[in-house]
């Protein structure tokens, strides 16, 4: 019996790596529906490579193009009806969620409500909306499945317990490019400097994400809504070598940990072969496991708290997740526009927590609605722009 | 609903520590039964205590005594039949097995065909006759629950996971008071020296098998016969600590870790609350329970390859779980014999393995049976005394 996956983003980071997963393992799974954006060849090919029976790309004007290079027998549409028909009228299993922002929220929750399992790898969906989300899976039977390294980490030790005793849960950040420098060098920090990860390969917004910590804010977040954790639940552990990702400390004393080399093709095969685990990976002796050099006779595992001066937007996130209802949403909308104003050089590193910090001090408390959270996205966005052309100074890189 | 609860061994460490387990959860769980052995204050202490409707001891010339100390409502019993009373005719739900050697084997063995859990602390139990208690346990339906800490560790990691989809595990071993010795001073360690234990506090005999790693050889045979495992997907790793117990690699390329603190009520716990947890432990901060001195801001796991030609009895033990049979009997029963003579001042430390190897060279390759099992442990026994007594040197330590 093969798995039936549906794709949304089949032309970004995660979405390529998937298809990567399901070409390895034909046996196991099939494509039967990819969104994608504007890249037109990329889908094309992807398309005829994995024989779809649903295609879908952002624009209109480009079905024609799709219409014309693909059997007749593929269904061909467009936009948000066009994110409805991958993720909901594909009759997938499985729908891995990779598109970026709330566009596909809607596709994306139309399937929760047909009990479909989600492999959820855009953020946003579960930072914004996430308790929504969560009480859909609840009420109808689906699958939430992370892919996001450190919260499959977590998912993967909390299979088969009882999570009424999760004490706390960790999450490991690399701490970025900045993790030893002092407050002022980090404040006035290039983007060049930015974009320098150590360890994972990601687009500019999660690397300048990582640079900030802002990632792991929003990675904070996402966890208290995955697992229904209260912010005090949930700490964060700098970890260079990003081989742990995460932890579980449960009521009996016990900690379970999960640790794996930095590729996203682990997480994602995960949530497609959970409960089951695929059997596609050479067996590493163990020290190679711990990220030993190869041949090397030891290991070293090093953790330490991340510094709150230094890396402001935790501690925003933190507040974001306690005040609840749209804030996060906003949090996480206020971010965007201000990494991107950062990579334009319109502002400098340290100014993306304080165009962060006005979003969330405009935001007011609020029950979240799939409305609501909407709202709150745009009026985030309008503050934070609104704060990016009061600090702009056309000098700032 | 009460858990039922019978101790073999009570008054020893295993024992006394499940009765701790027991006192802290009067509301989950009641002590139904207790096998001591020769130690009748403690017993009639600790059967006051808990009020058990069974006690056991191991001479029936204490009988007496227990009669006249204990309420008329409570059975009691000795030898093979008052184990028996206590494990299989006692009503309990989990049997704690913590005797030293064969002795509780037919008790245990009669529990499991009965469906009774066991939470196995009987290291011997697992490592001559696993395989007869693996298979009774699967074709009866009773949980063989691991209270070794390293086979704890896996079966946690390993709780709601495929089984088939294990790569290896690994299990960890503090390396000893030699783990920096060379081999000559290791050959002529004297008794006080491999009495010194990093981390945990244990008996003589677990502390010099720790100091010689059979303590871990024994182990990776238990691992082997508990989770089903080839020798070569068991690895052993030093890591001096003791924070991480246990690992196991998935096929899928994923890595599943537990950490404790060195308390063996915590896999005693785990035992006795499987498939819950108990709810008993202050919540303490990542850091700390990664093992951080209390207060510090950073944590760090180091983990090396153990070195088998300082540590041939780690090989020993490959050779026995390679070999199987009643092989594993052998090598538990001669080491016990070799360790009792170096602790006597008869052998040298160097000669824990040339005694345990001599063992192994006369056990013939034969069918596992449990009376093929205990002939085995007999004549290893035999064989490691004449070895011991070739190489007696009164002046030896």
């Amino acid at each position: 019996m093969h798995k039936k996956v549906a794709v949304l983003g089949s032309t970004g980071s995660i979405g390529t790596q998937t298809l990567d997963v399901v070409a390895r393992h034909p046996d196991r799974f099939r494509i039967v529906a990819l969104a994608a954006g504007t890249r037109i060849e990329d889908t094309i090919e992807q398309a005829r490579r994995f024989a779809p029976d649903v295609v879908s790309c952002a624009r209109e004007t480009d079905v024609a193009t799709l219409r014309a290079a693909l059997p007749v027998s593929v269904r061909v549409a467009s936009g948000p009806a066009g994110l409805l028909a991958v993720a909901a009228e594909s009759g997938a299993d499985v729908v891995v969620a990779a598109t970026d922002g709330a566009i596909a929220f809607d596709a994306v929750f139309a399937a929760v409500e047909r009990g479909i399992r989600i492999a959820v790898a855009n953020k946003e969906l579960i930072v914004a909306a996430g308790e929504l989300f969560m009480a859909a899976a609840a009420r109808c039977g689906a699958d939430i499945v992370p892919v996001d390294s450190e919260h499959s980490a977590l998912f993967q030790c909390l299979v088969g317990e009882p999570v009424e005793r999760i004490a706390a849960v960790v999450l490991t950040a690399s701490g970025g490019p900045f993790w030893e420098w002092d407050r002022e060098a980090i404040a006035a920090a290039s983007v060049s400097d930015a974009l320098r990860h150590p360890t994972w390969q990601m687009g500019p917004k999660n690397t300048v994400d990582s640079a900030s910590l802002m990632n792991k804010g929003l990675e904070v977040i996402e966890a208290s809504r995955l697992f229904g954790l209260p912010p005090e639940k949930i700490e964060v552990l700098v970890h260079r070598t990003s081989v742990a990702h995460g932890f579980v400390v449960f009521t009996d004393g016990n900690v379970k940990a999960q640790l794996a080399p930095p590729d996203m093709r682990l997480p994602i095969g995960y949530a497609l072969a959970y409960p089951d685990r695929l059997a596609d990976r050479p067996y590493v002796r163990a020290l190679a496991a711990l990220g030993a050099e190869l041949g090397g006779s030891s290991a070293t595992l090093a953790f330490s708290a991340p510094d709150p001066e230094r890396f402001p937007c935790l501690g925003l996130a933190y507040e974001a997740l306690r005040r609840g209802g749209t804030v996060p949403a906003a949090l996480s909308a206020a971010n965007e526009i201000a990494v991107a104003a950062f990579v334009k050089g319109a502002i400098t590193f340290g100014d993306i927590p304080s165009v962060v910090a006005r979003a969330l001090t405009g935001t007011p408390d609020e029950t979240l609605t799939l409305a609501s959270v909407r709202a709150a996205d745009l009026r985030a966005r309008e503050l934070a722009l609104a704060e990016v052309e009061a600090r702009f100074e056309p000098s700032a890189n």
